[in-house]
């Protein structure tokens, strides 16, 4: 497919992933990060049927794709126009055999693909909660970042819907809401059982935190070792070099 | 007081705290480690009265008589050998005006002392759940280890009756089981503040947390920046230094 058929180079970007995939991205809308790298790189190890939530561009579906050995990932956004960008960055790989984009409100998710059906599920949610001030509530970036659609509440409630029993649920989120997701995570009974808490670089508080949690398991963490993004020469660290697969 | 009267040679020892006080601690016991040291650090700003709970031999109260600017800490201990020990070391650094150790259950605490009343509450709770495989339920260091005599739960209910409104819980824990922990700080309206997570050294998985929990307060959390205990030449670290005010 050529380029000039798959982007409309006024608005959007056609980006290399260096994985040998590229993603389509709004110039003015939410691009993805590196939130979505490390919630991909930790989900590889996922299993079986996935689906991923609040998708946006198919940045995590695209990335796991690449890294993963999964043979389907569904993936649910919720805003028609990013759902139909998703579909072009999947037509543009040539991944329609591996993800399947659909344009839905998750809460609807269980509805459309069943219950208890997935092994694994990714989401890189909204990380703030909803304030009094919104005032655009169709701003795309807005609901990218801002519990508008969906609340942490919906998020987990659906993705234990729609897990089996020891499916993993793989989210990344901020740290200052840990103590929101676990008391969540225990209502839905997904108990979280690895967490990696990622921090710029050493002496900084982190400002990202990954999270593993399985359905109806038993409540053990495992905390590994905390990642920093840059070492003390404000380069990339080692380990995000590999993540990123340089 | 002399040292011959104080403690009994053959089963005690009286150690240097570093801080103008001294501790007596059973040479076959439980003996201060340390999450006791960090928890009285991380617990110095702790403010107005204040309550320690499995007091064991006193380490907490006598630490932050050192460091903090409290001026009467009570503390409680379930077994009577440990509180008399921890009396005799009061006594031993003439703290009887600011030290008030009492051998008691915790969960009579409320009762005793009165609800609400309390602006700090601290506590280095057994870390272990009962097995099934508990032998002789009046071993000193097992009482210490594992909650035998008193659980997650009873401690977080206990703190939280203790506490008065905008009260701080100070804990030191098992990052293993930091979702339990949130979960049970919500159950009883104590919401996580301020996180430390604490590792032996750079790329090892964090051992301990150090846990602020503030009663009827809002869901937002601070997490430090992570604390490591050794440095990479496998010497303490400089701010384990400071801590030990070396």
């Amino acid at each position: 497919m050529e380029l000039n058929n798959i982007i409309d180079d006024d608005i959007e970007t056609l980006d290399d992933l260096q994985n040998g995939y590229r993603i389509i991205q709004r110039r003015d809308g939410f691009r993805f990060g590196i939130d979505a790298v490390l919630l991909a790189d930790f989900a590889k190890k996922g299993k079986g049927r996935a689906i991923d939530l609040c998708t946006g561009t198919g940045i995590i579906p695209i990335l796991l794709a690449a890294k993963s050995e999964m043979k389907l990932i569904d993936a649910v956004e919720i805003q028609p126009e990013m759902a139909e960008m998703a579909q072009r960055s999947v037509e543009y790989n040539a991944l329609r055999g591996r993800i399947h984009i659909r344009c839905a409100d998750l809460k609807e998710a269980p509805e459309i693909y069943g219950k208890s059906c997935f092994e694994t599920v990714t989401v890189n949610p909204p990380y703030m909660k909803t304030g009094s001030g919104i005032v655009n509530a169709d701003d795309m970036k807005l609901i990218s970042r801002h519990e508008v659609k969906c609340t942490l509440d919906d998020v987990v409630r659906v993705s234990s819907d729609l897990l089996k029993t020891n499916g993993s649920m793989f989210m990344v989120h901020r740290p200052s809401r840990l103590a929101e997701i676990f008391v969540v995570m225990h209502k839905y009974r997904i108990e979280p059982k690895i967490i990696r808490m990622v921090a710029p670089k050493m002496g900084k508080e982190p400002n990202m935190v990954l999270i593993c949690g399985i359905k109806n398991a038993k409540s053990d963490i495992k905390f590994l070792p905390q990642l920093y993004v840059y070492n003390e020469n404000s380069e990339y660290s080692k380990e995000i070099d590999e993540i990123y697969g340089r």
